[in-house]
C-alpha cells in the first residue's frame, strides 16, 4: 500500500540488526513469507513458519540467529524479530493525509490553545479553553470538548469525541467512533424512575496508550476514571465511572468493565470479558475469552469461566443437568453414605 | 471542575435539607469524604464510612438524622443523603458551552421547525420537517435525519446519530455516538443470501429517558421499537428492532437485546446480559451480569446465569465434565439403583 | 411513514403475483394483519396468524395458496410469501432525503473521482485518490479515507467512517457510526508495555453486503480482512484484524470476531456470540446466542454453550457445584468401583 522505499541498509540501521546480502535491495512493504514479492520483507519468529524458508519469494526475512542458518537469501538478523517486525511496520504505514494547521472548516474556540505544528482535520471542533499539543494529529470530525486537553504527537481518527475536561496523555492513538468522557451510569432511585448523578470527575488518559474504534470510556461521578501508560484498548470496550487500569494492560475487544474496578497492572483480558465493578484485580492477572468476572483477587493468576461449546443436542440435555447439579451433588453424598453403611455392615458380619 | 459557588444556606433551600452550621460557607463542587476539602461537599449514606466522618475537611456533609450526631461541622440534614448528592450534583457540572441559536456551519432543512431556544451546535445537520423543541441542545456533529422530532429540554451529545422520523420526548439526555432508529436487521433468506426487509417503523422514546454513549436502538420493520418513560441505558447497548423497554427500567453496559423481545417495567439489567427475541419479561425482573436470557417469565424474579469464574486449569477439568453432565446424571441414577438393590436384598436376607 | 402510493396491479406486477379482488385499491404502506388499516398491505407465512385473516382490516393481504381460501379480501397470491413482504417493503420506504451531488460544505479531496450521480451529503469528507461510485449515497458526516473506494449504488449512513484504502463492494448498506479500517489490536510485548505493529492491510466488503450501526470492522496487520458477498452484519459486532467471513453468512448484535479467524459460507452467528482468533469454521455451521467458540469445526453444525438461566438462589448453589464438578466426577468413579467390589463380593458369597 505504501509507496515508501527503503533498502536493506537502511533498514538494518533502523533495526540496529545484522545485515548478510545486498544492501541496496529496495523494500517498499512487508508480507508473509508464503506471499511476500521480492520488493517485500518478511519475517519469522516461530519454528512452524520454517518450512517456507526456502521458497519464499521475499526481498529479506528478518529473523534472529536461531533461523539463520536455514536461509540464504538477504537477512536482517535480530534479537527478537518480531519486535523488529513492529518496528518496521511504522516505516510502511500510510495513513490518510493531514495537512498541519487547522482546515478552513474546523471550528475552534478563540480560548483554544492549539500548538503550531498540529493537525486540525476538516470540520474538527475544538472548544473553549481544550489545549492541543505539538504534533497532534484531529483527523476530520473530532469533537474537543471545553478545558479537555491533547498531549504532543497523539492522534486521533476522524469522529472521535473527547468531552470537556478529560485528559488525553502523550503519542497516543484513538481510533474512530470512539468517545472519551461520556457519562458514568450514575442514578438514585426515587419512585418510578431514577435522578441522574451528575458526573463531576474527568478521564485522565497516560501517555503511549492505544484505544480501538467505537469504545467507550465513561468520566467519574467524583474524582477520575484513570487509564494508565502503555495500556492498549480494543474496539467495542465499555470502561465504566471511576475505573482504574494499570499501567501496561491490554484489553480486547468487546469487554465491558464495570464502575469503579480497578485493574492492576500488566493485566490481559482477553475478548468478551465482563468484570463487575468495585472490585479489585492485582497486578499481572490474566483472564480467557468470555469469563464473567465476579470477584477480584490479590495474587497474579489466570481466570476463565466460559463453558465449553457443544453440539446442540447435547447442549440441551447437559444444560438441564446444570439446573440439577446440587441435586445431583446431594445425591452423589447419599449414595456414599449408603455404600458406606454397607461396607460397615459387611465388616461388622465378616468379622 | 466547575467554577460554580453556592453557600450552605442557598444548598438547603435547593435540597429542603436542614441546615446545622455555618450559612455563608462557601461550596464549589462536591467529593468523597476522605479528599473533600473545605469548599467541597461530602454525603455519606452507608454505615461503613462513617469511620471518615470526624477527620473529613469537607466544608459540609449531607447526611441523614441517623449519621447527624456522629459529626459536628457544618452539615445538611436530609432523608435520603444519596438522592440529595444526586440533586446537588447537578449544581456543579460545567459542560461544554453552547451558545443558544445555531452555530454558522450548522445545516438546517428549510422546512425543519427549531424553536428559537434551541442550541444547535457546530456542523450539526437538521433533515427536512425535523421538530427541535425548545431548549434542546445538540452539541457539535449531531445528526437529525427528516421527520425526527426531538422533545423540549432534551440534550445531545457531540456526534449523536437519530435517523427520520424518530421520536424522543423531553428531558432526555442521549451521549455521543449513539444512533437512534438504524435498521433492524430484517431479512428473507434467498438462495445464497437474502432480501432486505426494508424497516418502515421507527424508534419512539419516552420523556426523562438517558442512554449512554456508542449505544444502537434499530427502528421498528413495522409498528415501533419503544423505550418507555424514565429509562436508563448504558454504553454499548444494542436493541434490536421492535423491543418495548417499560418505564423506569435500568440496562447497564454491554446488553443485547434481540428483536420483538418486550421487558417491562421497573427491570434492572445488570452489565453483559443478552436477552433472547421474541419474549417477554415481566415487570420487576433482575439480571445478573452476564446472564444468556433465552425465556420469558410471568412472575418477577432475579435470574442469572454467568458460570463461576475459576483458575484456568481447574476450569479445563471442571469444562471436560460439563460436556459430560447428562453421563454424570445416569450413572448417579444407575448407583441408585444398584444400591436399593443391595439395600433391598440384605433386607430380605435379614428378615 | 412514506407517502408512495401504489394500487394492487402495480403490486402485482412488481412482485410476479396473482391479484384477486380491487386492482385499483390503493396502498400507502404495510403493517401486521392485526392493526393494518385499508390503506396497508399485509403478509401472513405462518398459520398461527391465520386467525386473524377473517378480521383484518388490510387493504389487502399477501399469502400463498395455502393460505389464499382463507381469506376472502383483496389478495396478492405468491410462493413466498415472507420474500414477497420483503421486496414490497422497499416500495414504502421514506429513508432522509440526500440531492445527488455534493452539499457545499462537503469537503472532497481535489484527487477524488466521485461519480457525477453519487449523493455527498453535509459535512462529509473525501480523502485524497478516494474514488467514489456511481449513485453511492453518503450521508451526512461520512469520513472517507485516502485511496479508499466505494462501489456503486453503496449507501453509507450519517457519520461512518472509512479508512484509508478500504475497498467497499455495490449495493452495500451501512448504518450510522460504524467504522470500517481501524488498527488491528496487533501488538510486540515490550519491558513494560507494547510496541504497535502498524497495521498494513485493509479491509475488503464484497457486494450487496449490510453491515448495522456502531460495528467495527478492523484492517489487516499484513494481507486483508475480507467480508464475502452476501454477507449481513448486526449492531455492535467487533470483526477483528485478518477474520475472513464466507459469502451469505449473517452475524447478529453483539458479536466479537478474534483476528485470523475464518468463518464459512451460509454460517449464522446468534446474537452475543464470541469466536476465537485463529481458527476455521466450516461452511453452514449455527450459532445459538451467547456461545464462545474455542475451537474451529470441519463440518457443518449447530453449535452453542451458554449455560441456563436460572433463579438466582438455584444458580449460586448450582454454581458451586460447577467449580467441584472435576471431584463430582471423581466420586462417582469410586461409588461405581465401590459397588462393583459389593457385588462381586455378595456374588461369590451366593455362589
Amino acid at each position: 500500500m505504501g509507496k515508501k522505499e527503503k533498502n536493506l541498509a537502511e533498514l538494518a540501521e533502523y533495526l540496529g540488526a545484522e545485515l548478510v546480502g545486498d544492501a541496496n535491495h529496495s523494500i517498499n512493504g512487508i508480507a508473509d513469507l508464503q506471499t511476500a514479492a521480492a520488493s517485500q520483507l518478511a519475517f519469522i519468529n516461530q519454528a512452524s513458519y520454517a518450512q517456507y524458508l526456502p521458497e519464499t519469494s521475499a526481498g529479506a526475512v528478518i529473523l534472529s540467529s536461531e533461523f539463520a542458518d536455514q536461509f540464504n537469501g538477504n537477512k536482517l538478523i535480530v534479537n527478537d524479530a518480531y519486535l523488529a517486525y513492529a518496528k518496521v511496520s511504522a516505516l510502511f504505514e500510510a495513513l490518510s493525509v493531514l495537512p498541519t494547521g487547522a482546515h478552513p472548516s474546523a471550528v475552534i474556540a478563540a480560548s483554544a490553545r492549539v500548538h503550531p505544528s498540529a493537525a486540525i482535520g476538516a470540520n474538527c471542533v475544538v472548544g473553549e479553553n481544550a489545549h492541543i499539543g505539538a504534533d497532534v494529529k484531529l483527523y476530520p470530525g473530532v469533537s474537543i470538548g471545553d478545558r479537555a486537553t491533547i498531549g504532543e504527537k497523539t492522534l486521533l481518527h476522524p469522529n472521535v469525541v473527547i468531552y470537556h475536561s478529560v485528559e488525553i496523555g502523550k503519542d497516543c492513538i484513538i481510533h474512530s467512533g470512539t468517545v472519551i468522557g461520556s457519562d458514568g451510569f450514575g442514578f438514585a432511585p426515587v419512585r418510578g424512575g431514577w435522578e441522574k448523578i451528575h458526573q463531576l470527575g474527568a478521564v485522565v488518559i497516560g501517555d503511549n496508550v492505544e484505544i480501538g474504534s467505537n469504545t467507550s470510556i465513561d468520566r467519574g461521578a467524583l474524582g477520575n476514571t484513570i487509564i494508565g501508560d502503555n495500556v492498549i484498548i480494543d474496539n467495542l470496550v465499555h470502561i465504566a465511572h471511576n475505573v482504574k487500569i494499570g499501567k501496561g494492560s491490554a484489553i480486547a475487544g468487546c469487554v465491558g468493565i464495570a464502575g469503579s474496578a480497578t485493574l492492576g497492572e500488566g493485566c490481559t483480558v482477553a475478548g468478551a470479558v465482563a468484570i463487575n465493578g468495585h472490585i479489585t484485580i492485582a497486578n499481572n492477572s490474566h483472564f480467557h475469552g468470555g469469563t464473567i468476572v465476579t470477584k477480584g483477587n490479590t495474587e497474579p493468576g489466570v481466570f476463565a469461566s466460559a463453558p465449553p461449546q457443544q453440539d446442540v443436542k447435547k447442549w440441551r440435555r447437559n444444560s438441564v443437568r446444570y439446573t440439577q447439579l446440587d441435586d445431583m451433588s446431594g445425591r452423589i453424598r447419599q449414595l456414599e453414605k449408603q455404600i458406606q453403611a454397607l461396607l460397615d455392615q459387611n465388616q461388622s458380619k465378616d468379622s
